[in-house]
C-alpha cells in the first residue's frame, strides 16, 4: 500500500513547508517538494492512493500521553474501553495513546502489566503504549521497573493523593525515583497533597457541603502547589527526571518554571480542561439539586480552578513560554447516569474524570485560531514533544522518512461542532465541551499508512493499533 | 546539478533520523528513507554527485547571525573582508551570515545600507543578510525602518554603550522600538551601560591601570545586567520584541529568563568566547609588558567574565534550559600587529573584538561531546533558531524540501585542531582558540547545492554567496 | 521648664507601655512607671507643667524626611515657606523635617547650601535638617560632599529624570556614589527614566493629549521600575547605600525587596498619596475642561498609579513586610490658582507636587485604624526609622532619656476632618485629601520640651525650630 | 530591694542611649538621664544597690525561646535538668527560657502539660514559659489548645519528622493550624521530611555507613527545604501564623524569605550552631573509630550544613536582612559518655542535640565584634524579638518602666573562654564550642530585680525563676 499526500502544508515543531509526503507500507518513505514527480519520476502513477491536501495542514498524528481506558476506579470503571476510546481518538486526529497500567497497593506490578496487555490486545484502533503506575513500592516493584524499561515501558507514575488506593509516601517515592535515576526512566507524578485533601473532604461532608462544587473547594491550589514543589525536591535529591501530570494551578506552574530555570529535568503537562473550563462550571445549573449536580460533569482531579484567579490565562502563557511542555487529556470518562450519579448526595463519591481524547487536537487548534499559540507550537505540544518526552520520536511525532505513517490532514477551513449528538464518539452520555465550535476539521487520519478515518467515517478495523515499545526520554537536558 | 547525500544521520532541532537528502539545483528536492531508491526508481543513477555520509551527521548549514566583516571601528577596520570572512565561515560549516550595516551618528541610514551592499556584492563565499544598526534615531531613520523591512532587513541593532559613536539614549531607543512594535521588526541590543563604563575607563587610565586586563575590570557585570534589564523594560513599555546580543554575565541571563517566564518576547544570544574563555585570559602572560599585552587577544565587548564567578557554567545551563536561545560569534577580528597593538599603552585603545566565524560549529559540537548540550540542541542553537529568529526559516535552518541546499556533512569521528597554522583561514594573525582540539570535523559544505568546501579544500568561487531577504521573526510567542 | 506627661501609653517601634515622661528643659530626663512619684519623690510638685495623657498615645514626634519648602521649581516656587510649612507640620504632629537644598546644574553646591540656610534660619516652627541635591557632579561637588557630611548633611539626592534641570547621567551618579561609599553618606534617588518620560510627554502633547490625566500616562510604571533597578545596580557596583524616594509602583517595590533579600543596603520610602490616591484622581471631574483640570491637584512625580493594578494594596503590604521602610510626604505644595493652572492647556506645565506635611501622621494613623499596620509600626514608619535612617536617632525618633523633648500626645478617641476650611494650615488653596475623616487627633505637640501646639492652637514662635546636624545612617546592615 | 544601674549604655532593638536604670522590687521603675539624680532628687541615696556600668552595655536579659530541659528522647533524657540548665543560662546572660512540654503520640496533652509543670516548679534559676508539643492531633488536643492559650501557652510545636515519635501527618498539621488560625496561637514547626530521612538512614545503615558524619548526609538540605515549603503552604491554606524552628539550610531561608515578601506571617529561627559549626565537624578526628565518633558531639537536627555550600554566610546575611528573625539554642544536651555513645556503631542511635543555652549571648555578641550584625540587632535577635514573637513583650525583652527587672550588664572589654573547664556550667561532659574565645563578658545578671550572677558567681537560689503566662504573638503583621 503506497500513499501520496500531495500539495499540503507540512507542519512540524519548528515551522512549516509545502511538501508531498510519500508513505510506503507502514512508514514514511519520503518528503518531497510538491509536484508529485522526482527527477522526472512520476510518483502519482506509482502509488495506490493519492490524497489531495492543498490548503490543508499535514501534521504528525496526535499523541495523547495520558489516557485511562476502562480503568477500574472509584467503585466503577472508566466508560471507554480500549476499543471505543481509541476509535474516538482516531476520529479526533490522535493516532497514539499512552495508557496507564494500574497497580493498586498490594498487587504485583508485573501481574498487572500482563493483565493490561490482555485488556488492550486486539482492541485498539490506533497504536498504544503503557506507563506503569506504582502505588506501594515493593522490592519486587523496583526489580520490575528494570524489566519494564526493557519491555518499552520507560515511565512510571506515582500519586501523592488517594490514600489507601494509589498514594505512595515520600520515602516510597524516593525509592522509586532512585531507581528512575539509575535506569533512566521518567518519573510521573500526580501532585496533590492527599492528606490535606482527605481532611478537607471529610470536614466538608461532615458540614453537609455535598454538592459537586465542593470537589474544587476541597482541593485548593495550595494542595497542588505544595505537592508539586515536594515532588521537585524529591527529584532534585535523587537526580530523577520528573514529569508532573495534569497541572492546573498557576502556582504549580511557577514551581515548575523555577525548577527548570535552575536546570533541573522537570516537566509539566496540562490538559484542555484547564485551558477552557473552570471551577465555576462545578456549580452546575444551581436551579435545584439536579441542576447543581450538573457540575459533576466537570469533576476531575486536579480540579478545575477559579477563572477569576487567572489560572487559564497563566496556563496559556506557560504553553507559549514552554514552562509547560505538553497537552494531554487525562481522558478518564464516566457517564452521568450510573456512574457520576453515585455521588449525587456526596461529591466525594463522584468518580473523578473528564473524557476528551477525541477533541484534544481540535481544542488545541482552536488555541491557534484564538491567537494563544502558533501553528508549530500546536504540533509540538500535541505530538512532537509527547513523542520526545516518552521515547517514541523518530517513529512517532514527526513527518520524516522512516517514521510511522501516522498522519493527519487537517482543514483550517473546515468546522467541527462538539457535542454528544455531533462529533462525539466517546462512550459518555455527555460531553464536557457540549456546544463548542471549532474553526477547523480533522479530514483524514492515517495510522501506520492506513487511512482509518476519512471525512468523519471510520475505515479501520478493531485491532489495527499495536503496542509500541518506547525508549528512554529524548527530551532530557 | 543534482546531488544525493546518502546514508547519513540527518539531525534537526527535535531529533535525528537516517535519511538520504536529494538536492536538485539550489534547493532540496526530497528527504528519503536511505537506500537511494524510491518506489523502485534509482536515484543514484539520476544524480550528478553522490556524497556518502554513512556514520556522519547531515545538518543544515550553520547560520552565524552576528558578524562584522570589514567594519570600520576604533580607528581601524575589522580585518576580515566579506571575501576572507565568508570563506573562513564556509570552511567551518557556516553557510549563512547576517552582518551589520553600520550607521554612525549623523549618517543617513539608507545611504549606509546602500554602501554596505556595495561592499559585499560579489565578494561572498556564502549567502548573507543584513541587520541595520541605528545610532541616533533621526526622523528619516524611522521611515527607513519600514523601507528596510520591505527590503528584507527585519532587525535593527542599537547600542547602550559607545557614546558619540553608537550610543542611543533611552528616548531614542523607545522611539525605534515603537516603530519595531508597529512593523514587527526585531530590536537587537548591545546591552552595557556606556555612561558607567566610560567613567570607569577614564578612572582606570588616569590611575595608570592600562593593561588589557583592565578592559574587563572596567566593564563589570553590573553594567551589563543593568542595561539588559533596562532594555527589557523599554521593550515591555513599547511591546517590541527584543534580542540581546552577546550575553556574557550570568546576572544578565537571569534578567532575560525572568522576562521570558513573564511571557515577554525577549531573547538572548551568547558566543563561544563566553562559554570557553574568561577574564583571566585578559591577564596574558604577565611576564612583562608584552606578555601582559597578550591579553589583548581576548579584548571584546561585552567582556569575558571571571571564571571563578561561574558565568561559563551558568551559560551552558542557560543553553540547555533555553533561557539563551542562540549562539553567534560576534565575529569582529583584529590583528595583534597593527591593530590590537594600538592599545599597547592604553587598553581603551585596543579595538574590541574576537574572530571565530570559522570555528563556531566545531566549538559548539565540542559542547555535545563534553555533555553540555544534545546533538539536536547543537543544530537548534547554531542553525534552526537563528533561521527562525531572523525570518529565514524554510529556506535556511532546516533540511526539508524547498529549503536551500545549505548542508554540512559533519564527521563525529573526525578531528579538528584549531590554530593559526592549522585550520585557520580568517585574516587574523592569531587565534583566540589556539591549540584547541575538537572531536569532530566539517567534511563537506554545500551552499545552495554547490559543494564549496570538501576535505578542507575550498572549491567555491568569490561571489557564490548571494544576499537574502529576510521576513519577520518566526520565533515570537 | 519641666514638663511631666503622665499616664499615657508610650508607643515605640517595638511595642507599648504605660509610662510617665519627664522633660527637663529641651530633653527627656526620664521615662517612669506611671504614678508621678519615684521612690517617694513627688514629680508633679517639681515640674512646671503636667499633661494628662491617660487613654492617649505618647509618641516621638513625627519626622518628615522629605519636604520642599519654598523650592523654586517649574517656573514657580513651592507655596509653603519654611515658616508656613513647618507650622502646618507642627499642627499635624510632625516635629522635624529634612528639607532639600537644591543645586541646579551649573550652580555651586556649597553656595546653595549657604543660601538655603539663609532661607530657613529663624523661620521654622520645628527643627529641620537638610539633604543636599546634586544635579551635575562637578569636582567641587565631590569635595563638598565631604564638607557637608562634616556639617551634618549626610544624605545626597540625585535625579534620573528632569533633564537639564536635575538629571544626572549614570556616570555622574556613579561618581557621587563612589564618594558616598567612601564617606558613608546615604545616596537618595528620584528613580524615573527621564529620557523615556520626556519622549512620551512630547508625543502626548504633540498629539493633543494635554489634560492632567496624561501626566500619569506619560510616566508609566516601567519608567520607575527601570530606574529603580538601575539605581540599585549602580549602588551595587559602588557599594554605596541607596534610599529610593517616593516609591509608587509595585514593580519598583519588588526591585527593592529583591535587592534587600540579597543583603544590599537599599531602602524605599513611600508617601501617603501612594497609599490613598490613584491615577484615576487625575481624571478630575471630566465635566468640562475645568472639571478635567481638577485632576491637576494630584499631579506629582512619581505619579499616582492605577488603582486597578493593585499598587495601593501592594504598598500597604510592603509597609508591613518592611520591604518599604518609611513614609514621608514629598511635601511640595502648589496652589491651583496661579500655579497649577500654568498647565491648564498643557499638563507638562503643571508644577509637580502635592502638599501633605500636615496630615501624614493622621493619614498613617488611619492605616492603624483600618488594620493595615500596627500601632508600633506607625511610630516606626513615621519617626523611629526616619531618625535611624538619617542619623538622628538618640536625639529624635525615640522617647528615651537624653532625647529631644519632641513628643506628640495623640488621642485615639479624637477625630480630625481634613480640608481647606478645617484642619488645613498649609499655604495651599486646596487639599489633596479634602473631606477625609481621621479616627484620631493630634492633641498636644512638644518641640524640644516646649508645647507648640495644643488643642489645635499654635503656641509656638517663629524660629523655635533649629537646624540639626545629622550623623551617618544608623539603619545600615 | 531597689537597684540603680548607672552610667551604662542602654541598648535596645532600635539603638542605644546613655541612661541609668532604676529597679524597684521586681520591675523597672524608671530609665533616666545618667547622673543619678532627678530634678535634684538623689537616687543613689534612696536605693539599696548601685551597679556601676560605665563603659558597659545594659541590655534586656536574653530570652532563649527554644530549650529542652530534661527531655526524654532517643532512649535517654536531655542531661540538663531545669535546675542545672537554667542556672547555666543565667551564667550566660539569659534570664528567660521557653521550654517544650512534650506530648508523644497517644498521650493526653493536658496531662503532659501538668507533668511538665511538676518537673519545673521550684527548680529554675530564671523565669520560664512553655510551648506545647503536639504529635498526634486528637480531638481532645484541639480543645486543649484553647485551654492552653488561656493558661499562657500560646505556641504549639509540631514535627514533620520522627515518625512514630513526634511526626504529625499533613492532615493533622492542618487540623491544628486551623485551630491556631482561630485562637491566634503561633504554630511552630520542625521542618524536615521524616519519611525521606528515615529511608536514607535505613539505606546508610544497611550499607554500613554508620559513623556520625552520615547523620548529616542522611538529612540533606532538600529534606529541610521541602518541609519548610510544605509548612508554609499549609499555613497559607489555613491562615495560621508559622514559626519555623532551627533553620539551617540556606534554601529553607529562601523559602521563608519568599513567603514573607508575599505578606504571609512566616518566621524563622536559627541557632548558634548553624552560624559557627558545619557538617565537616561531624567528621570528627578521623584518626580511628573513636576519633570519628568525636563527630557525635555535633549531631543535632536539623543537622549542621556543609561549609563549602555557604549556608553559614547566607544565615548571617539573613539575620541582617531580617529574613531570619531570632536566634535560640535548641538547647538539648547529651553527654558523650553514656548518652551519645549509644550510637557508637550506628549514628542513628546517637541522641540528637547540642547544648548551648549558656553561650548564646556571648556567641551572638561575637557576631557583633566580627561585623556580622549591629549592637542593636544583637539585642533584637536574642531578646526583643523573642519577647514579641512569643507574647512577652512589655514584661520581657525591653528596658522600660513596668518591665521585669531582667537585665544584663555586658562588658565589651571583658573576655570569655568557652570550654568544659572554663565558663561551662551545663551538665555536659563536653562543649560544642570548646576553645572558642569571646571578646566580651557577662558581668552581672539580674532576674526580676535580683542579682543572680555577678562576676561569674551564682548568687541566686533554686526556684527564683517563675513560670510566666504569655499572650498571643506581638510580632504578627
Amino acid at each position: 500500500m503506497k500513499t501520496l499526500i500531495k500539495n499540503g502544508t507540512v507542519v512540524n515543531a519548528t515551522g512549516t513547508g509545502l511538501a508531498d509526503v510519500l508513505i510506503d507500507g507502514e512508514t514514511i518513505a519520503a518528503v518531497l517538494a510538491p509536484g508529485s514527480t522526482l527527477l522526472g519520476f512520476d510518483l502519482e502513477r506509482n502509488v495506490d492512493t493519492v490524497i489531495e491536501a492543498a490548503g490543508k495542514y499535514v501534521i504528525p498524528g496526535g499523541i495523547d500521553a495520558h489516557t485511562h481506558m476502562q480503568m477500574p476506579f472509584g467503585g466503577t470503571e472508566a466508560s471507554d474501553t480500549f476499543e471505543t476510546g481509541t476509535r474516538a481518538a482516531a476520529h479526533g486526529g490522535t493516532t497514539s495513546i499512552v495508557d496507564f497500567v494500574v497497580q493498586y497497593a498490594g498487587e504485583n506490578v508485573l501481574d498487572q502489566y500482563k493483565a493490561w496487555h490482555e485488556k488492550a490486545a486486539g482492541q485498539c484502533a490506533i497504536d498504544y503504549g503503557f506507563h506503569q503506575i506504582l502505588s506501594d513500592v515493593q522490592d519486587s516493584s523496583l526489580v520490575a521497573m528494570d524489566e519494564l524499561v526493557a519491555e518499552g515501558v520507560s515511565s512510571f507514575k506515582m500519586f501523592m493523593a488517594y490514600k489507601g488506593v494509589f498514594l505512595s509516601d515520600d520515602g516510597q517515592i524516593v525509592k522509586a525515583m532512585q531507581k528512575g535515576a539509575e535506569n533512566g526512566a521518567l518519573m510521573m507524578m500526580h501532585a496533590e497533597n492527599g492528606s490535606v485533601i482527605d481532611l478537607l473532604v471529610e470536614q466538608a461532608v461532615r458540614a453537609g457541603n455535598t454538592s459537586p462544587y465542593n470537589h474544587g473547594l476541597t482541593r485548593p491550589w495550595q494542595a497542588e502547589e505544595e505537592a508539586t514543589h515536594r515532588a521537585i525536591m524529591l527529584a532534585n535529591l535523587t537526580g530523577a527526571p520528573l514529569y508532573v501530570v495534569h497541572v492546573s494551578a498557576k502556582q504549580a506552574v511557577d514551581q515548575i518554571a523555577t525548577a527548570r530555570d535552575n536546570g533541573q529535568n522537570v516537566f509539566g503537562e496540562t490538559c484542555p480542561q484547564y485551558l477552557y473550563l473552570s471551577l465555576e462550571d462545578n456549580l452546575g445549573a444551581q436551579s435545584d439539586e439536579w441542576g447543581a449536580f450538573e457540575g459533576a460533569k466537570w469533576v476531575c482531579s486536579t480540579p478545575l480552578r477559579s477563572k477569576a484567579e487567572g489560572h487559564q490565562h497563566h496556563m496559556w502563557q506557560a504553553l507559549r513560554t514552554n514552562d509547560i511542555q505538553m497537552v494531554s487529556t487525562d481522558h478518564c470518562p464516566f457517564c452521568m447516569k450510573g456512574q457520576k450519579d453515585m455521588g449525587l448526595t456526596d461529591f466525594s463519591k463522584i468518580p473523578n474524570g473528564i473524557g476528551s481524547v477525541e477533541h484534544r487536537m481540535d481544542l488545541m487548534y482552536q488555541g491557534v485560531v484564538d491567537g494563544h499559540i502558533s501553528l508549530s507550537r500546536w504540533v509540538e505540544l500535541t505530538s512532537t514533544t509527547p513523542a520526545r518526552m516518552f521515547g517514541m520520536y523518530g517513529k512517532k511525532g514527526v513527518i520524516q522518512p522512516g517514521a510511522d505513517g501516522d498522519i493527519v490532514v487537517y482543514d483550517p477551513n473546515g468546522h467541527t461542532s462538539i457535542g454528544v449528538g455531533k462529533t462525539h464518539h466517546m462512550n459518555m452520555d455527555y460531553s464536557a465541551y457540549e456546544g463548542y465550535e471549532i474553526d477547523g476539521h480533522v479530514d483524514t487520519v492515517l495510522s501506520r499508512g492506513k487511512v482509518v478515518v476519512d471525512d468523519n467515517r471510520y475505515l479501520g478495523t478493531k485491532g489495527d493499533g499495536k503496542f509500541f515499545k518506547r525508549g528512554l526520554s529524548q527530551y532530557l537536558i
